[in-house]
């Protein structure tokens, strides 16, 4: 009677992200962090109602949400327009206007590490006289005296447990993605709390479960991360439990029933468990979505999870004592069901080497398909795509487009040594594990040869530039979204706190002058012929805006068909919903131009 | 522990403002506009669940919400930064982005009027080919066909009721706000629905209970508005009930039950009532908040209805077969319970003829009192100052302000013959109210001589500024927002359809001119020598921007203290929230600069 037209950018992007929430001790109310109004801001449901209300209004990004346990006040991180230097704020606990509480010059960070359990001791960690390797400092909120109780050294370390009684305190020294030890300190004595710490290993997610024990997970001998445990009296670690061929990413403890709930990572989704330390008995948990980024484990035993799925946007869910899942928001994509979305594939193909490679492959549905497919090189490049909805893949896929998503070497998920495969070797592994996916989709008739487009952002933007300048003929245009373009400045251009794990992840400019020439997108200037899209932001404290500048420039001087968008108020992602649908319905127009 | 400041102006208005909701047949959905996200939007509820999703973005006001019935679509009316020009939208029902479905040229009105029981007539007023008096349409939705049904003459002319074989219509003509009479049209006859025309009187909200019968509200030989009936067949007008005291406003058909819901003013406050047609009983009903704005009943009995008290903002509430209410949306202020907040004292006082005048008084609380108070006219001015939640209100009273705001005549509330003792009286009776509320807070002792501001809006910044220009001496400093300036320009810059109206409202600017001059803030440009902040919107279509344009200049020419703030994109109030923390902002600014 009425027809509509079809769906537009604009609707895929109004959805809102949820960064992080909290809940308070009573469980009367839930705050977390989204942009439900356009910018990032803290909204509260008073529970069980899930109406949700502003609870503060900053209009930046919210690292932590932490409840004083007596809910006098509530403690949040803030950084600037996306630099990610975070520092510490309180509001009253019915919310109001965030107020500094531990902060200092706009270039230092505060990460909040552990409020003691009387809420009166807030322990964190700070860029403050230690940038590199980071110093830890207790504030005590009664008399306002600050405490150093650690000097980061080495490595960048963090303070990550504390016990009850305030003794023991669990560090963890980050040399890489893939190389973090942790220890113990009690007064000036320090632990290691795996055996060896040279080994090349992670300890990570510790817990004390009482002030003698110290549960956490890792990969110490193992491809895989597993639970094991620090016994403080003995000094001893032991293996507790395994799950074969999956990877424990997050623990939550359940004092009162004394088991863990275990987050595991298996490919392109995550498991839930739940693991009795009396019984030994592992139960698998029903999940809601397909991917978990963030637990929290109330004291009545309640579990809330904040999590997505492919065709499902960020949403909180709760489950009371094993019981189904009761969802709390209601974030969903504007005027569309979620069999409008596309569900990937799940496929796999054998790289150069012999290996096999996992990737999503989103179809446009035949009624929509354009016939062109994108390639995504995902970021990180230690992370991995996932069923995680993107507005981006289906807005994307529903104008039209496939898009495949591969997880080459260096991802996670697969086990630690394939992740571990694209340290010191950024161009040469991954790129030909990328290559291989575009001859598969070829061969299998998934995509025509003149039909590819190539999209990526952090790593995969680094990638796309790489791929771009090594094999031009690949593709009929190419976005780039604030990607590294030249690894000898980039290198030297990361925070602070990143440069002491660079030589591990990256290289040494020096030693691996050859190998960074080869695998900088600089180095191709001559073959980045095709038309290009490079989005940044101003502020991007990881990949800074000179890395896509200098590239512009450079490719401009040339007389190339780039565009180039600098958006004033992000850094590294894009926190306004303004901005975001600038940016996308941008890349959407400039690839519908280059279809022909 | 941890100490935190006063809240600040951002947190009182960070509140959204809720103007309309609908509910679809099945009572499965809920939409309602607000500003949620900053702009006015219309966000969605699944009922029984109560979190808000968008439904609908466009950034611009919405007039109506209107559901097919049979759930394939959603019309909302939208205009354009505020100018009122709505034009009528369609939007798939599971919402999206509206498309135009009855619209034109950018400067025309399409006024929604009546949807079919089968959802494919669409029923509306228009200013096409008409402007002044409207023409009145049908577009069949099925074909497309769109035809005449009625032209608007003498006054402005609306379709209000559609009899369910929509064989018989009422339209309803409006001479003042205070004399719209009401006539049925079956074919090409036309009977009025009161017994004297001629006779100054309103008849509003008519409804068809059957075919036959038409239910309405009228002032009709009496001084308050009662429930009326009239008999198609006999082609009788008859009384059906009055409530002593009380002027029934709104009234809301049970065909299932046989009763009316009827909600009544009374002074400040609303009342609600059920009155069975069969029985003749007539039962107050519990009410959540003092102000409904709207109510909507469903087939199955359920109420809704949208309203606020002077301490809780604009919520939607639900009441089931007589049960409690049940609150639907969680709008409050930022950090603050309601028992921050001010509820007014409810005083009165005799004006310089006798006459006894209402007034809202709210006193700062002990701990805020700065001693200052400040002088509300409000605006309409046939409308009232009553218990509805404002910002402003409670946010310059939580800054130590007293707010003294009073019903002078032309309020309304009081009584027909109260209203309308302002029309072709703006300047002088009203304007001697104001000064006896002033006088009667000086001699009660709730305000010091030297410690009064006058504040706004509309016609409450007409009277600002008249007050201003002759009695200056009262006076600290004034803020005038969007108040007519010059009644002869005033007069003659109204939309169209206003201008039939204007005559009997204002005067006729020829046979009045010694009256318009002497009420025109202009003509005492000499004595407007107080600070004065004036604040305007751009696209403002009833008292449009030349009105303080004009002032501003003449009063900068002699070299008054005036601030001029204009809203590029907004009209008669502010619908975007960053606008309006800018404007109450700035004029909190300017009332603490003139304190001392």
């Amino acid at each position: 009677m009425i027809s509509f037209p079809k769906p537009t950018v604009e609707q895929f992007f109004r959805t809102y992200t949820i960064t992080n929430f909290s809940v308070s001790s009573d469980e009367k109310r839930l705050v977390f962090n989204a942009n439900l109004n356009g910018k990032m801001n803290l909204w509260a449901m008073d529970l069980p109602d899930t109406n949700p209300y502003l609870f503060a209004h900053r209009d930046e990004s919210c690292s932590f949400i932490e409840f004083d346990p007596k809910n006098r006040y509530v403690l949040a991180g803030y950084d600037k327009d996306g630099d990610e230097n975070y520092q510490i704020y309180a509001m009253p606990s019915e919310g109001g206007l965030p107020e500094p509480l531990i902060t200092g010059e706009a270039s230092e960070k505060y990460y909040f590490s552990h409020l003691s359990e009387d809420g009166e001791r807030v322990y964190y960690g700070t860029s403050e006289e230690n940038p590199s390797y980071l110093n830890t400092r207790v504030r005590n909120l009664q008399n306002g005296e600050d405490t150093l109780l650690n000097v980061g050294e080495i490595s960048p370390t963090q303070l990550a447990a504390v016990s009850e009684n305030e003794e023991a305190s669990v560090y963890l020294r980050a040399f890489a993605n893939t190389y973090v030890v942790g220890f113990v300190k009690i007064g000036e004595e320090t632990f290691n709390i795996t055996p060896d710490p040279q080994k090349v290993h992670v300890a990570l997610e510790p817990i004390f479960t009482d002030n003698e024990t110290i549960y956490f997970v890792t990969d110490y001998d193992s491809d895989d991360m597993y639970l094991a445990k620090f016994d403080l009296n003995a000094k001893e670690f032991s293996k507790v439990i395994a799950l074969d061929g999956e990877s424990i990413q997050s623990i939550k403890w359940d004092k009162e029933n004394k088991a863990f709930y275990l987050v595991t990572v298996k490919g392109v989704t995550d498991v839930l468990y739940r693991y009795g330390l009396d019984t030994g008995k592992v139960e698998n948990c029903a999940l809601p979505v397909d991917i978990i980024e963030q637990t929290y484990l109330a004291k009545s035993g309640t579990l809330y999870i904040l999590g997505r799925s492919a065709t499902v946007p960020q949403n909180i869910y709760q489950s009371s004592n094993g019981g189904g899942w009761k969802q709390l928001t209601n974030n969903r994509v504007l005027g569309l069901s979620q069999e409008d979305m596309v569900e990937p594939d799940v496929v796999s193909y054998t790289t150069f080497d012999g290996m096999e490679i996992e990737a999503l492959l989103f179809k446009a549905k035949p009624e929509n398909d354009n016939g062109h497919t994108i390639f995504w090189p995902h970021g990180g490049p230690q992370a991995a795509e996932r069923k995680m909805f993107r507005s981006m893949f289906q807005c994307f896929t529903n104008r039209g487009y496939a898009i495949f998503a591969p997880n080459f070497r260096g991802s996670t998920g697969y086990g630690s040594a394939f992740t571990k495969l694209v340290e010191q070797d950024w161009g040469e592994g991954p790129r030909l594990d990328c290559v291989a996916g575009i001859e598969w989709l070829f061969e299998n008739g998934l995509t025509d040869r003149n039909k590819l487009f190539l999209v990526g952002g952090s790593y995969g933007g680094y990638m796309a530039l790489l791929l771009h300048g090594r094999h031009p003929e690949y593709f009929k245009a190419v976005v780039d979204i604030f990607g590294p373009s030249d690894l000898f400045t980039f290198v030297n251009s990361v925070p602070a706190h990143w440069k002491p794990i660079m030589e591990r992840w990256l290289g040494d400019p020096e030693r691996d002058k050859e190998r960074f020439i080869q695998d900088s997108p600089v180095t191709y200037l001559d073959s980045i012929v095709k038309p290009m899209l490079v989005i940044q932001g101003a502020k991007d404290p990881r990949v800074v805006k000179e890395e896509s500048d200098q590239i512009v420039a450079k490719l401009q001087e040339k007389g190339r068909d780039v565009e180039y968008l600098v958006l004033e108020d992000e850094g590294h992602g894009f926190s306004k919903k303004e901005n975001e649908i600038k940016v996308y319905s941008l890349m959407l127009e400039f690839l519908e131009k280059h279809q022909s």
